[in-house]
């Protein structure tokens, strides 16, 4: 299951580490907290946005405040998003790295205009930054409906780059007292702060962070 | 210390989230581990990349891969770089949010060709990763000099936006079976995997980790 590669999605060089495997992308983006999302707005603008992939639809949470005005929909847009996994240390410093795995998106923005639609897009995205979180959550009631902006990228030119593994050492730094090897690196989570200290207890997020 | 706020950085909405301060960007900067680059290629595209700052100059590793041509520069880029510091869980779906701090840096990237800036510019980015480790490793040799690219963009146009503290509850929404409270996140490292078992111990890359 490949996504077809596109002249918007083939890379120059490095082509052993592109991938157009369409589980990888999907796990890429259902791990990845947050997006960054390039359009242009009187030159190159990137802003991080809350995504949630529902099949083959990317759904972005638009803050009111971003710049990416709905008037102007449709726009054209990147939708990249990384996941760190290591800093590779290498002898040489050019041969220094990170472990990560990136996937981009390029199309078109449109605003989710169908109530059904947005609230599926909704759900998706509360559940997306905690698993489960819609159930257990007062969804949005008119007012907040009608406040929230929904934008959709269907999955189209997409496209995956990965590195992994230890450093590319040369043969000829083998010598060299410079330690090499990977710190593996990753999203975690820490003590829960309760804003009401009601009789619900802390709920599960867990998922996330135990990978 | 501010950046002067100009029409390219300047919000449309949720003016209280955005700052211009120079200490607050530079901490941002410095913390964050990768940046996203925007830039048009045939259409908005955004790619990762490594980052250093250096007093008010912005490094970034160009990937060989990357769809930047080095013959199109200068080219127009926006840098946008945010950490996640937590999941806000409110009562309602509504204002379920993420904490965070984001830089976003517009401007022109071109190349580095002076190779005294150029050193200095892959010593920062190394230590950027890793404090210390420019120190640490063998410097870039004539062939690797040669072979690395490094673009500089100015930090002129510059704007931060932070989100922090717990969930904004609705009053009414006090008494409804729900959790509400902030989860914190953060990158965490976690073992060393060690490429050549020799004599050299693993270094302190802790104060990225420990913040």
């Amino acid at each position: 299951m490949q996504y077809e590669p596109t002249p918007a999605t083939s890379p120059h060089r490095e082509k052993d580490r592109i991938t157009y495997d369409r589980r990888l992308v999907h796990q890429i983006l259902d791990e990845s907290l947050i997006c960054h999302v390039g359009f242009d707005a009187s030159g190159p603008l990137v802003l991080p946005m809350i995504h949630a992939r529902v099949e083959e639809m990317l759904y972005l949470h638009m803050s009111t405040g971003s710049g990416l005005r709905l008037s102007e929909m449709p726009v054209p847009v990147c939708v990249t998003t990384t996941l760190v996994d290591g800093l590779v240390m290498a002898k040489s410093q050019f041969h220094h790295s990170l472990n990560y795995r990136c996937v981009v998106v390029r199309g078109t923005a449109e605003q989710v205009t169908d109530p059904d639609e947005k609230r599926v897009a909704l759900a998706a995205i509360t559940d997306h930054v905690s698993p489960g979180r819609s159930a257990a959550s007062r969804p949005a009631n008119s007012r907040e409906f009608v406040a929230t902006a929904v934008l959709r990228v269907p999955l189209r030119a997409v496209s995956a780059k990965v590195r992994s593994g230890p450093p590319e050492d040369e043969v000829e730094d083998a010598e060299l007292p410079y330690w090499s090897g990977v710190i593996p690196t990753r999203l975690s989570a820490g003590s829960p702060q309760v804003t009401h200290a009601g009789t619900q207890s802390v709920p599960d997020y867990g998922p996330r962070f135990r990978g």
